[in-house]
């Protein structure tokens, strides 16, 4: 591994095509391995020096590349997350506010459920609770994009008149994602299907009787 | 330190006064410290011996009441929630639901906002959500009784037809509970009463118009 290109950066003329498939290659293997590290050892434990050894790629690869631990982290969990959503970067908008919530909190429900994405993201999570710095670009990085989706859909629901009037966007989407991060998190019950469609359920509909 | 008296265990015809009350200030030093320094250095690097160090006592005082480091911590924990509860152990229930939810949730909140209770337990979460096993261990201990109280104070409701027939009760909880403990883990936006209010109301109402 001798590349100074970063991957995806762009394209430099002068470079042989192979270079380019060398670059990619090792930058995929360093995003497994940093992943496969933090959910093995936990974020704290990962090192650089532990990153490169998995990957078969030099340390100074990585220190090309990314300035830190913390950056090269980061960039495999926003990786990771562009995978889990399938090249999907938007929210489906059929126009049937529950079923698109139903459709998203289940594909969620899987993806916490899929070990690939589950043991990484935990290890971060826990993580981020403890260190208000890591935890800050948690939320900036990952967290508050994806809930960006949902405020997005709500607002849509909202011009449709689906939404009481008032409601703030915000409190409406932690409504859904908080019950399902917290049964996560803390492994209370079983995250399954039937629970996100009972979430959505209760907070479109209320828990009080209709009079 | 020389008590064999396990502290809170039945009384001893033959000790006298003062080995009790010795034996309540070093129970009370050992939960301190514990907390503290797992507020300081996180679950895994605290141990015994730091525990001890910071308590004032001798490493075989701690041995002689408590089997492990866990057993220790987890009595330090249900202790604090104990306190942070001051002595209440039921759920209000005045009849009218909303306000005995606003009621808790604003006390969470501001349980949350205070750091003597929420750096250990922040710690303790995390340590909890990457360890299967203390985790179990704190959702049973901790974790659950707290919500079954929810629970209970949701029967009654459902009993006085304050709720929607066939609610799962504990589903409910998490719509409360979820939201409140996810801005606080990932610190995301800040903890307030007006939050707390605002998810009682969505909860109960729902968020789509009443038609």
């Amino acid at each position: 591994m001798n590349d100074t290109q970063a991957p995806g950066g762009p394209a430099d003329g002068t470079k042989r095509p192979d270079s380019s498939r060398r670059s990619e290659r090792s930058r995929r293997a360093i995003y497994d391995a940093a992943l496969a590290l933090v959910a093995e050892l936990g974020y704290g434990r990962t090192t650089i020096e532990g990153i490169a050894a998995r990957a078969g790629v030099g340390k100074q690869t990585i220190y090309r590349w990314w300035p830190s631990k913390a950056a090269v982290l980061m960039e495999a969990f926003l990786d990771l997350a562009d995978q889990a959503a399938g090249g999907e970067t938007g929210f489906p908008d059929t126009g049937d506010l529950a079923a698109d919530l139903g459709l998203v909190l289940r594909a969620t429900v899987d993806e916490m459920n899929n070990p690939v994405y589950e043991a990484p993201t935990r290890a971060l999570a826990a993580e981020g609770i403890v260190d208000p710095e890591l935890g800050a670009q948690f939320v900036e990085k990952l967290l508050d994009p994806s809930l960006q989706l949902y405020v997005r859909r709500l607002r849509s629901a909202e011009a449709a008149g689906q939404l009481r009037a008032g409601i703030d966007h915000r409190i409406a989407v932690e409504l859904l994602v908080g019950p399902l991060t917290h049964r996560w998190l803390m492994r209370t019950l079983p995250l399954t299907h039937e629970y996100a469609d009972a979430l959505v359920d209760y907070a479109l509909a209320g828990l009080a009787p209709r009079d």
